[in-house]
Parts: C-alpha cells; sequence; structure tokens
C-alpha cells in the first residue's frame, strides 16, 4: 500500500548521474523498490494542505531510532513542531527558510547528551565526557543516522521531505524554541508534507561515482572530475531555470570564513550550550 | 527479487520495543517494506564466505550519493576495503575489533574536505573555512546520511552490516591505511557481508518512543523512563546470553574521560588531519 515506486532502477541511475551513470543487471538490484526509492530522492519544499497524521510520524520514529547508533547510547532526540506559530518563530527567530513556515510538520533532530547527563546526575555522577569533541560528533552522527532512516522511510510513503541544516544559524534561538536543555543542541530540522504538484525539483545529479568512491585507497579528484560534474550539474540547473556553478560554490564555501556565513563561531555556539567539543 | 520481507510490521515494533511500543492500523504503514525492514535493523559481525558482488557495491554508493547533502558541496567519500592484509591492518594498526579481519566488504567513509581544498587549490584559492567546527560537523554528518543509505540498501538486500565507530580509535592510522591526504579523516567504517547462520543478534530493544520523541518541546528523560528501559534491555540481553546495565553504561560513558578512552584527544587528532575544528 505505500506509494507507487518507478521501478526502473537503471532509468533512476541515469537521472541521478546523466553521462557518468552506471548500469546495473542484477535482478536483485534492478527489481529493489528500496533502490528505486533512495535513488529518486530529491528536497521538497512546497506541500499541499494535506496532513500527516500522528500515527504516520510514529512509524518515522520508530524508522528513526530503529537506525544504529554509537554503543546504543542514543544520544539523539527529536521534537515534533506542528504548532503554526511555533513554525513561524523557526523563520522569524532561528534562521530557518521561509518555507519552513507552510511545513505541515517540522522534526527538530537534536544531538542530545543532556540525558545522559540527567542520568548521570541522578546517581550523583558528573558529566565531563559530555564536552569533549569525540562527544559533539557522536551526536550529530547518531541524529543523522536517525534522520535519515525517518526521511528514507517518509518519502517511500510518498512524502517530501528537507533537510533544514539553517537551523545551525543560530543555535541559541532553535534552542530556546525547541525548550532544550544543556548540552542539547538542534543538529538540523526535517521539513515534512505531502509534496505540492507545483514543486518542481528534480533529482539533482551529483559526482560521479568513482569520484567518491574508491577502491583500497582514496583516489584524489581530478580536474577532469570537476568539470564534468559542472557540465552535468549546469544542464540540470538549465531544466530548472536556475544558474549554474558548482566549481564557484565550493571555492567560496571553502576560501575563508565569509563561507561559513557566521558559522564559524559554531564552537563558540555549542560551549554555549554546553558542549564546548574539547 | 529483493530478500523476502516478514511485513508484520506491529510485530516489528513489538520487538524493537518490548511493552512500550506503539501499534499501528494505517494499511500503508503496515503494508510498508520499506519499514519493516528499517523496524528489523540488526548489527551482524559473522559472515559466510559469499562474495558480495562489485555491482552490489556500485547499487549501494549510488544509494548513498542520493542521500541528501549540505548545499550539494557532497564533503565525503567512500574507501571500499576488500583486500584481506588491508582489512587486517584496519584490526593490527585502527583499532578495528577483530570481526573485521573476516568481513568480506568494508566500507569506509570519509569525512573528507581535501576535495573542496583540491579544488579550491586549483584556482589558486585557500581552504581556510574547512578548519571550523562548522565544516567538521558538515563532513560527519554528510558521511552518516549516505552510510545510513548504503546500510538500509544492502539490508533490504539481506546483506548483514555492522557500524565501525572504532575506526576512530585511531584516526591517524585510519587514514594512512586509507591513503588519505590532510583534510579528510575515517568518521567510521560498515562492515558488510552475507550474515552468518550463526550470528545470533537479534533486534536491539530502544528507548520508548516518548523518551526521544516529543511534541512541540522537548521532555526531559524521568527516572521511570530509564528504568522501564534498563528491564526492557536486560531482559533482551538475557536471551543473548550478556550481561546487562544499561544505566551503569551510560554513566560510565558520560562521567569523566575515562569514557572515552582515548578519543578525548579527538580534537588534537583531527588537528594532525587538518581540521582542528576550531
Amino acid at each position: 500500500m505505500s506509494a507507487p515506486t518507478d521501478l526502473d532502477v537503471n532509468a533512476a541511475l541515469r537521472e541521478r548521474y546523466g553521462a557518468a551513470a552506471p548500469q546495473l543487471s542484477d535482478p536483485a538490484l534492478l527489481g529493489s523498490e528500496m533502490l528505486a526509492t533512495m535513488l529518486r530522492h530529491r528536497s521538497v519544499r512546497r506541500f499541499t494542505g494535506r496532513p500527516v497524521g500522528p500515527e504516520t510520524i510514529t512509524a518515522l520514529v520508530a524508522a528513526a531510532q530503529s537506525a544504529a547508533t554509537s554503543s546504543n547510547n542514543q544520544v539523539w532526540s527529536v521534537v515534533e513542531v506542528r504548532d503554526d506559530a511555533a513554525r513561524q518563530r523557526l523563520v522569524a527567530q532561528a534562521g530557518a527558510s521561509a518555507f519552513v513556515a507552510e511545513a505541515p510538520v517540522v522534526l527538530l533532530f537534536v544531538a542530545d547528551w543532556a540525558r545522559a547527563s540527567a542520568i548521570a546526575g541522578g546517581r550523583g555522577e558528573a558529566d565531563e565526557a559530555a564536552e569533549y569533541l569525540e562527544s559533539t560528533l557522536v551526536g550529530f552522527v547518531d541524529a543523522a543516522l536517525a534522520a535519515q532512516n525517518a526521511v528514507v522511510a517518509a518519502e517511500s510513503l510518498g512524502l517530501g521531505t528537507c533537510y533544514l541544516g539553517s537551523l545551525r544559524n543560530d543555535p541559541a534561538a532553535a534552542a530556546t524554541l525547541a525548550g532544550l536543555p544543556a548540552r542539547a543542541v538542534v543538529a538540523f530540522g526535517v521539513a515534512l508534507g505531502w509534496p505540492h504538484p507545483d514543486e518542481t525539483a528534480g533529482v539533482k545529479p551529483r559526482l560521479a561515482p568513482d569520484v567518491v568512491h574508491s577502491l583500497e585507497t582514496y583516489r584524489p579528484v581530478s580536474p577532469r572530475d570537476i568539470e564534468a560534474y559542472e557540465s552535468t550539474l549546469a544542464a540540470y540547473n538549465a531544466t530548472q531555470g536556475r544558474p549554474s556553478g558548482w566549481i564557484r560554490q565550493i571555492v567560496a564555501r571553502v576560501r575563508d570564513i565569509r563561507g561559513l556565513h557566521g558559522r564559524e563561531r559554531m564552537r563558540e555556539w555549542l560551549t554555549d550550550r554546553g558542549l564546548p567539543s574539547r
């Protein structure tokens, strides 16, 4: 009873990679609804008014909790934001994009050492290890593994999703809106709803497989790899009526702190949240 | 043609949560092979000798690349380790568990700013923004979203997987073995293979849904929540012939740096990798 999936895995690969697409022949792979669903991922930022039922969220949370978590420590949480005014505050006060106010549901994925701290505190113990970079990384990775299960499960049901890294534009504001205690921070959000027919976003091409994937030892990127992707992405962006320039974007992101748009203060911000990442 | 999935979603929820399990009634959820696959996730550390074909890895990498990535920057890579001696070195030199030497394939997921740095360098530009905590976090989250797609796709095909956070026990050694340049680090690995019939690991119970998931604002954990989970997990561990003590484990992890087993040096280690996480 899940949403109908176009099972043409090789067509999905061509859409994902353009000219660099591998083509498969193994029937187990060609018949995989899972692969077909994942390969067709796109971000959705326009939703219909159709509600997302609470039972659906229950199922997505169960999928999220079923993902692996480092040493079964489960150092993540999720806050479901449905209230109209609360979603508007995420936009007005916490740096989320305007479309978030129109999404039926926003899931805030939290890197959460507050629960472990509370457990230790209840036994009269300290929580010093939460202050180290390793702990911050585990919280973010746990949250990401959980969120990705929720996203893929949602998409398999026909829902549309969009990750909201924008909620790291002001971690203090996001934490206040979500009511987070110390040692917890919103890692990112996920907007969720039924895709609006006017949503035109397609499957975004990615770097060719052999640019990202190497056998036995890492293969450095070549100028040819990058030029090829620049062309593939430009062709896609043209269909979306959007300018392109992946190389320019990457250079602007990595060159200096201007590429961080304020997030060069992330360590200071996380310190204020009780996660100094020492 | 994928592996047969037991579609009883409510039974899977009972296995995942024990007495705290929600039960669903929506036919779209009860009929979801995706949910059934995710809910039944378990870690697999014993594999048969059956090889994992290269075309399967191609499909898993395509699934991984189809996951969302922050601003389409794609700051992750994956190194596929098949060579017997190389997997043995991951155990002997990089801190991986012994079973990794017996896994047919190990995927090393890399938080990779080296590609962006190379692109910037090729244009005579610097790469200073790679040095900030925000960039480290994006690399780890990108790697985690990608890996989770690969893991779920693998499991849907009947493969078994196990995340290897152990590869952060010695990031310098892991990077050397994988041939990583500066500004790249192995975030974690994933061992992959066909589950051995003697693998007894089951579906590990998680915290009750309402402990991890709250509506509108974060709900702090209560002692009752934790005691209930302690019992549920103890009952599961008894079926595995293993001692239990989740509360003790959490306290030992968070109390002081002994819980980090050397990873209190993660920031220093990442600095050596060119990712100082300022």
